[in-house]
C-alpha cells in the first residue's frame, strides 16, 4: 500500500478520553474511531490488524477440528426464557422489540442458539464429538464502557461449543481447547496465561482464564512465577491424541495462577516464596466445561449405544478478538507508539523514502515496493511529501516491526537502512539483502 | 474435510415454509437454519459459501483501489436526526433505546457514520480521491421475511462510500464501481445485468442495479437482448484510467436495461422488437451518484486549491453479500440440487467412496484426499458408512461441481470416475489423471 492513497489519520494530540496506552494508541494511530458510547468504527489501518487476529483464531480452531458456523447478531428472547437466562441476566442484556412487538435481544453469548441448532439436527452419539464455533459480533451494554475496545460494548468475540456424549469426552474437547488457544496467543505474539477461574453466569467447575500480564489489567493475579517460563512453541500435537492433550493441560495449569476471584492465600503459601508473584492481567479468553447444564434445560440429547436418551455434555470456549488489540497493544508499545508483534502487523514492513521526489530515491522505493510484494509481503510505502522527521514519527506510531529507510546518501552507496521497531537497531545493507532479510523474518508466519 | 467430522445436516424433507428453490435448497442442504423471522444461522456448509462471495467482494474491491474498514451494526440515533432520515426511515428501521436510555438503531445502511469519519479527518481536497467500504451485518424490520436469505431482515452487505472533489471525479469512482461489480459477479458464476433504477431513500440522479435473471425476480425488467451478450472477460483494466473505466460502463449501459420503476414504454419500443425481452431480475447490487445530498446536510466539506471550502461529492455502492448465495442458487440448480459456480462452491471436489471399509477402496479415497489437498484444494471426502445412493444425493443436493467415485471395481482396472455436476458427464481416467484435471479446473479461480 502506497500512503498517499490509504486512509491513515494519525492524530497530533493525545485524546483526553483516553485512559490507558492502548486506547490512546489506537486513537493516535487511527486504528479507530469511536462512533458511540463503547461502539467504534474500525479503520483500515484497525480493521486489518483485526483481521489478522480473527485469521489466526480461524487457522487454530480448525486445526483442532472445531468446524466453523455463524449464528445472527439478533435472536430471539424465546430460547432464553426457555434456558431461564432471559431473566437473569440483567441490564448488560440489549433488549429489542421488532416492529410486530417481538422481544428480540443482541446476542452477548450464544449457548441457547447453538443448543437450538444442535438438537434440531442431531440425535445420535454416532454425530459427536463435535464442536461448532463462529466469530461474530456481539454486545453487552456496559454501564460504564470504558479503555476503548478493551471494554466496549459492541464487540468481536470467537465463541465456540462441544458436544460430547461423556464428561471425558467433553474434558477432552476442552483440553483442545486449551492447546489451541496457547496456540493462537503465541503466534500473536502474546503470553497468555491459563488460570483457574470462576464460572460466573455462564457455570461450571471446570473453567480456565487467559490472562496477559499488563499493568493496566482489571484483574489482580496471583502466580508461581515458573508459569511465565512455559511455552507451547512449535512442538506437534495431534488433537485426537487424548493423553497429549490431558499432557499440555497438566503442564500449563499445574502451577499455582489464579485471579482474585479465586485465589487462596493458603495455597499460594505453599508456592517458595521466591517464586510468588502478583501482577495485574487482562483476560483474553475463556473455556468452560459446564456438564449437562444446557442440554438438560433445552432438552440436546443423543441415543448412545445402549439405545438410552442422554442428555448431551457441553463445554463453551470464548477469545475476545476485538479485546486482544488492545492487549497486545498494552503488552507491547513504548513512548513513541506501538510496537506490532510480527504475527499480526498490519504490514509488514514500512518504506521511508527521505526525498520524494528525488528520482533515484523514488526508484529505489518503487524497486524495494515491487520485490516485497512479489515475494507476497506487504509493504507499506510512505511516498508523501513529509519531511524525514514526521514520517518516522508515523511508522513508529503506528508500530510496523521493520522499517526500510532509503534515502539519496545511501544510494549513492548502495545501500539502504534497515530498523527494527523494538530494539531500535539499524543496519545498513543492499536492497536486495533487506528484502531477502525481511522475506526471511516472514517466512513461516 | 471427511464428512464424518463434518455437520453437514441435510434434509430429506421439503420444509413447507419455503417458497422459492433456494430457500428450500440452503434448507435442505444444510447451510441455513431460521433462528428468528428472517434471521439465520449460517451453517458449516453455508457460512463456506458466504466467505467465498465477501473474499472475492473483498479482492474486487482492494483491486479497484478502495479501502476495507468496519463500521459497527449499532449506530446512534443522532446522526440519523442530523441527515433528517431518522423520521424519514419508517419502520423498517430496527430502533433500540439502551440502558441509559439513548436512542440507538441497528444500521440499515451507512452513509451518515461514513460521512461523519470523513468530516472528522479530512479537511483537504489533497487527501482526495478517497473510497472506503465495509462489509458487516446490516438490519432491516421487513414486515413480510420470506424467500430465505433473499429476503431477510438481518443480511449481510458490502456498502463502499466514495468522496470527490468534483462530480467529474465521483463519477469516475461510480464507473469503478461499476467495473468491479461486473468482476465480482462473473468471478461468482452469475451475470448481472447494470439497469437504470430508480433513487429510492438514498437519492441521486445517478444509479444502476445489477441484476440477476432469475423466474423468482422480485422485479419485472425490460432490455434489449443485446445486453445479455456481453461479458467483461479477463480483460486487464487500469482503475485510475478515467476513459476505460468510462468505456465500460458505456458498453454494458447504452442498451436499454430498465427495472419496472424507470421502464418507459416508448424508449423500449425503440428496440427492434425480435431483441425486446420482458423477465423477471433479482437485484444484486446498485451504485449511486448522489453529489452532495450528505454532504451539505452534515457539513463534510474539504478546502481546494482555490482556499474555498466545498462539500464533497460522493456515492454510495451496495453489494447484498448474504442475498448473493440465493441470487446463485436461483440461477444455477435444477431439480436434484444445487449446481454451485467454481468461483464459489464450498468444496472444490466431492470424493465418493462406494465401498467404505475395503481397504483398496479406503486406500485410494485417502491418496486422492491427500494429493489434492497437497495441491491446495478442498476436497469434501464422503467417508461415511452409507449406501452409494445416499451418497450421490447428498453430493448432488449440495452442489459440488465436480465428484470423484472410487469404487473396487474401477480399482481393478486402475480407474476412477470424474463427473461433471452441471452436465452430468462421467469419464474414467486414473486417479492422478484425476487430481490433474481438477486442479486445471481450478487453476485461476
Amino acid at each position: 500500500m502506497r500512503l498517499s492513497r490509504y486512509f491513515l489519520p494519525v492524530l497530533k494530540e493525545t485524546p483526553a478520553e483516553a485512559q490507558i496506552a492502548s486506547h490512546r494508541l489506537m486513537l493516535r494511530a487511527g486504528m479507530i474511531k469511536q462512533s458511540a458510547a463503547g461502539i467504534y468504527s474500525w479503520l483500515p489501518l484497525g480493521f486489518k490488524v483485526l483481521k489478522k487476529i480473527e485469521n489466526i483464531v480461524h487457522e487454530e480452531q480448525q486445526r483442532a477440528g472445531h468446524i466453523p458456523m455463524l449464528m445472527p447478531t439478533l435472536q430471539s428472547a424465546d430460547l432464553w426464557r426457555e434456558s431461564g437466562r432471559y431473566d437473569d441476566y440483567g441490564e448488560e442484556m440489549l433488549r429489542i422489540t421488532d416492529r410486530h412487538g417481538r422481544d428480540m435481544l443482541y446476542g452477548p453469548t450464544n449457548e441457547e442458539l447453538i443448543t437450538d441448532i444442535f438438537r434440531s439436527y442431531v440425535g445420535s452419539y454416532k454425530d459427536l464429538p463435535l464442536t461448532l464455533y463462529h466469530i461474530q459480533w456481539k454486545f453487552r451494554d456496559e454501564i460504564r464502557p470504558r479503555f476503548g475496545v478493551m471494554r466496549g460494548r459492541e464487540f468481536y468475540m470467537k465463541d465456540g461449543y462441544n458436544f460430547d456424549l461423556t464428561k471425558e469426552d467433553a474434558l477432552h474437547a476442552y483440553n483442545r481447547h486449551l492447546v489451541s488457544y496457547l496456540r493462537s496467543y503465541e503466534r500473536m505474539g502474546l503470553q497468555a496465561i491459563p488460570m483457574r477461574a470462576d464460572g460466573g453466569p455462564i457455570g461450571g467447575d471446570y473453567t480456565h482464564e487467559f490472562l496477559v500480564l499488563a499493568e493496566t489489567g482489571e484483574s489482580e493475579v496471583f502466580y508461581d512465577s515458573e508459569v511465565t517460563d512455559l511455552t507451547f512453541g512449535d512442538r506437534e500435537i495431534d488433537y485426537d491424541n487424548v493423553e497429549q492433550c490431558q499432557g499440555v493441560l497438566e503442564e500449563f495449569t499445574s502451577r499455582y495462577a489464579r485471579t482474585d476471584e479465586t485465589h487462596e492465600e493458603a495455597l499460594f503459601n505453599e508456592v517458595p516464596e521466591e517464586r510468588r508473584r502478583t501482577a495485574r492481567g487482562i483476560e483474553v479468553g475463556q473455556i468452560f466445561y459446564f456438564g449437562t447444564k444446557y442440554s438438560e434445560a433445552m432438552n440436546a440429547t443423543v441415543v448412545n449405544d445402549k439405545q438410552e436418551r442422554v442428555p448431551v455434555h457441553m463445554g463453551s470456549h470464548g477469545i475476545g478478538v476485538s479485546r486482544l488489540l488492545g492487549a497486545i497493544i498494552e503488552a507491547s508499545h513504548d513512548d513513541k507508539g506501538i510496537i506490532w508483534p510480527e504475527g499480526v502487523t498490519p504490514f509488514h514492513v514500512g518504506i521511508v523514502n527521505l526525498k520524494q521526489g528525488d528520482d533515484e530515491a523514488d526508484a529505489a522505493c518503487e524497486a524495494l515496493y515491487k520485490s516485497l510484494t512479489a515475494l507476497g509481503l506487504d509493504p507499506l510505502y510512505d511516498d508523501r511529501k513529509e519531511r524525514a522527521g514526521g514520517k518516522f514519527a508515523t511508522m513508529d506510531l503506528i508500530g510496523l516491526p521493520w522499517r526500510i529507510t532509503v534515502g539519496p546518501r545511501g544510494l549513492k552507496n548502495g545501500v539502504v537502512e534497515l530498523t527494527c521497531r523494538k530494539t531500535g537497531e539499524s543496519e545498513e545493507l543492499s536492497p536486495e539483502l533487506a528484502v531477502q532479510k525481511v522475506a526471511e523474518i516472514y517466512a513461516g508466519i
